[in-house]
């Protein structure tokens, strides 16, 4: 994926610090021209650098430099390779930070002497020095240099071992994320952002370093999702300078506390410390695994979550959650641990299966219901786009999804508040009943939540909070993203209605519902009438229902 | 222990809560005097209070009531049971307050409806009417009183099946811990106390409910403290309302993630939730641990510690480290989680087997020279009374050892910053040295540190930080708590000096010594020379060394 840059870059650093090369490369990447200003000044002139010192004074060289600079400066976005001084003529700095962005390039001044003895080029300022007197006039000028460099928008090491295009790919990589617009969860004590874009994987280094992460990362991920997205891990993993990867072999009942013990193990053998970051990349038991282990591990590294599922991609970016299942129950091992950033590749949702894709649009419709109705209308409009996982409608609706999340949890990080993060349940009072009447088994928790969706409006209708017509609007979008209208398994009136009683946010004769008022607005309602809570499921089952596992489902 | 109550103690509420019982008991259980104001008027005026309504009226009355509850606020500290209007009196709340504490005992409607039926005392304002008339009479006249018993200091349910002497008993204990001043602890977001008296196992209900903890407790103990401290154990059940007991075997090696998910197991099978709040009674390990179950279960849960060995009482008071070993290290995976609040019941050091009592002393030695010189003097002086166990003197070194710790820490409360927690570390560089010579055996952790900061004194001299003068001073004072001056086992100087760069705090080519410059304050080296790291190890250990496992260790 290509992410546009729109500004012009120019280098500047010290001798011997690949300024040229790097920046030609990097004009080459991106189809611009490339300029450095001294052999500018130096054709214009019609003489070298030193005889324009030595005939006409440096006031001269700098006026010419100038002129240079500003004619550079017009000729669209370019990349440019600075002079020494340049930065030092009055007006320069402005001129450059006006028109792009200063990059400084730097190197130890042992590789420096290297490669100015190993290029044999003519150096005058080193001329007639041995070894020892050479580094130590590069340390004193680039003592005197530091503070033009330290005027740069980014620095990159141009090191002994990397070559140049890595550096290069570096660089673009680190402005394109620049260029980028992340979605910024706010927390009581910290924010991150959700970066969303076509094709992040190989940003991902550049994205931790934004963060200020450290450099040093490990990769977590599962069978299916290597099956499923090798390339994207590989891509994934070079940019992040081949990070050891561990595998889970995936799916929920591995979600256990000995998996994540598993997990420590293999990073202590690796030798992490408290400075490693983890990538949790994969969907929702990943990142729920990852982010625990992260939680825990030396008590608490960072971790940044690469979501592949649209459902990890709205729901597990936001909110902290983290943890692992127990034999008594589900997620009662874990921890609220804010990853340092999401990364939300659209191009991983390519290769996912169309349930699971559907799940996920569930809660991306749910989140309109309960909070947006500009979204409401947005899916109405375009299903078809959606349905088709166009990359703009999709990043529209994964981040306005995350924006609604983000609001609802902020003013509840740890779940703590009534009225709180309880309206992320809409759909699903009904829908935990529809699982459990198909055994957990067959119908996806993001579809019986759909099928919960319809029931909580049919009992809108009944209680008096909304119209038929709102209902109709509201089950004709459900239509429209094709999620199903049925429960196909078997109906069983009395055990859906103990299942409503038995859910985890409920106590045992506390019945809590989601229901919409409006489209974007819910209210909590306590206890409604059984008979109309049973008319509700039988507005989507009922004695029509066949066996378990047949159906509509997608 | 008795916490001696100086205020004194003005109960209000409901008729038929029991305030002339419970005011009676709590008074003869303090052996102060108790006074009912309604009866002292009766008394003085020589007719019934409704005698005196229907003769004099009602100014006449409230006058007579005023001229009562002077008279016996004048009686130094008591008890008394007010009558139901007396704090409408203007005037009469201030002269409560400034004498004593208001606490107001309630009971729901219906129980106060059995309990007058039950009697049959003369009830003239329920008089003639059902139970259905009388229950709402009841509820009306509640609801008028209510912005008086909102007034109170303490509220306090009288329950029907709670027995008057139990709740005299909690009325008791409530009130003492008002009389103690805790040391808080200040962290960024909030803030916890330490509580440090004789015997404080009975008060935990009362600390729990002044924290805001829920009553839904569980106790994590383990075996060896179950032996030594079976009483103190029943004390704590007992005030915990018979508080569901979870014991591990003991000993660091079983501090493991397995055995911190059996007791997420029991306390799922106990049906914890949420709310439950967890007393961790005993020394690090079951601290550790038990800290780190709460961290985790349920996404955090409450945790009060309840420390049992004078190690735990200083050191894992304060900081919020909790977790367990892996098969490759110690304590690398874990989690921070603060608790709500620390109980330090000095009692328990009346079993402390004296080589794990000198292990905590040591600790506290260390907070002394680190940052203390007033802590230095006042072990100097007193260090008979300490090493006897003197309750005053332990309360005064343990307050303020964790008070250092509580300081060092809130700078730094996630070990993030350099020259923060590394302080604590006084002695440690050397000591851990000794550990690992010593094979980890038959040389407990404190001592190793005492030895430790002998060296670290040593090496201070040898790099002309701090005199010779002041070296005696510093092992003068390990001298008198009885700190071993040798170390015993086999001494490999080679050895030695590859164990103080292999310190988890410590880069491989990176040697961190905290080192004094006077006794409170302490600097960190980096890197000190070679040759005097060993001179300082063999100012305590060397050719005279005999086989580990012998000598002066106590």
């Amino acid at each position: 994926m290509k992410i546009p840059l729109t500004r012009s870059i120019f280098f500047t650093g010290f001798m011997a610090t690949g300024k040229s090369r790097i920046g030609t490369l990097t004009a080459a990447s991106l189809g611009w021209k490339f300029f450095d200003t001294d052999k500018l000044v130096e054709e214009r002139a019609g003489k070298s650098v030193a005889d324009i010192f030595a005939t006409e004074g440096e006031p001269a060289f700098r006026a010419l430099e100038m002129d240079a600079l500003k004619s550079i400066c017009g000729q669209g976005p370019m990349v440019a390779s600075l002079g020494g001084g340049t930065l030092l003529n009055p007006g320069a700095l402005e001129l450059v930070r006006r028109h792009g962005v200063l990059v400084n390039l730097y190197a130890a001044p042992e590789v420096i002497l290297e490669r100015v003895n190993r290029k044999k080029e003519s150096r005058p300022l080193l001329a007639g020095l041995d070894d020892t007197a050479k580094l130590a006039r590069i340390k004193d000028m680039l003592a005197a240099r530091q503070p033009v460099y330290d005027l740069a928008d980014h620095k990159f090491e141009s090191g002994e071992d990397t070559p140049h295009h890595s550096i290069t790919r570096r660089i673009i990589h680190r402005l394109q994320i620049e260029e980028l617009d992340p979605l910024w969860v706010e927390l009581a004590e910290r924010r991150y952002p959700i970066y969303i874009a076509e094709d992040l994987a190989g940003h991902a280094d550049s994205i931790a370093e934004k963060v200020g992460a450290s450099r040093e990362a490990v990769i977590v991920s599962d069978q299916p999702i290597k099956a499923a997205q090798g390339p994207m891990l590989e891509t994934l993993r070079h940019a992040l300078r081949g990070a050891p990867t561990f595998y889970w072999r995936g799916g929920e009942q591995e979600k256990t506390l000995a998996s994540v013990q598993k997990l420590l193990t293999w990073m202590l053998r690796k030798n992490c410390s408290r400075k490693t970051v983890i990538f949790a990349a994969g969907g929702g038991v990943v990142g729920d695994m990852a982010g625990f282990a992260a939680s825990v591990f030396m008590r608490g590294v960072d971790f940044i979550q690469v979501p592949t599922t649209l459902l990890a991609m709205v729901d597990s970016s936001v909110g902290g959650k983290t943890g692992v299942n127990h034999p008594l129950g589900k997620n009662l091992i874990g921890a609220f641990h804010q990853p340092r950033a999401v990364i939300i590749s659209l191009s991983a949702l390519d290769t996912l299966p169309r349930g699971e894709f559907l799940a996920g649009l569930a809660e991306v419709a749910k989140y309109a219901v309960i909070r947006d109705d500009g979204l409401f209308d947005y899916l109405m409009d375009n299903a078809e786009a959606v349905l088709a996982r166009d990359p703009g409608a999709m990043r529209h609706i994964i981040r306005t999804s995350c924006a609604i999340k983000a609001a609802v949890v902020g003013k509840d990080e740890r779940e703590q508040t009534a009225g709180g993060r309880d309206v992320l349940n809409y759909g699903h009072t009904f829908g935990h009943a529809f699982e459990y009447l198909a055994g957990y088994r067959d119908l996806p928790h993001g579809l019986a939540v759909a099928l919960g969706m319809r029931c909580a409006a049919r009992l809108s209708v009944l209680t008096g909070m909304w119209t038929e017509a709102e209902e109709a609007r509201h089950n004709a979008l459900l239509d429209r993203l094709d999620m199903p209208s049925r429960f196909t398994g078997r109906f069983d009136a009395e055990k859906a209605w103990d299942a409503t009683g038995r859910d985890k946010k409920a106590d045992s004769e506390r019945r809590v519902f989601i229901l919409p008022r409006r489209i974007g607005a819910v209210e909590t309602v306590v206890n409604p009438p059984r008979d109309a809570v049973i008319a509700a499921f039988e507005s989507v089952a009922g004695a029509s229902g066949t066996a378990a596992g047949k159906g509509e489902h997608p």
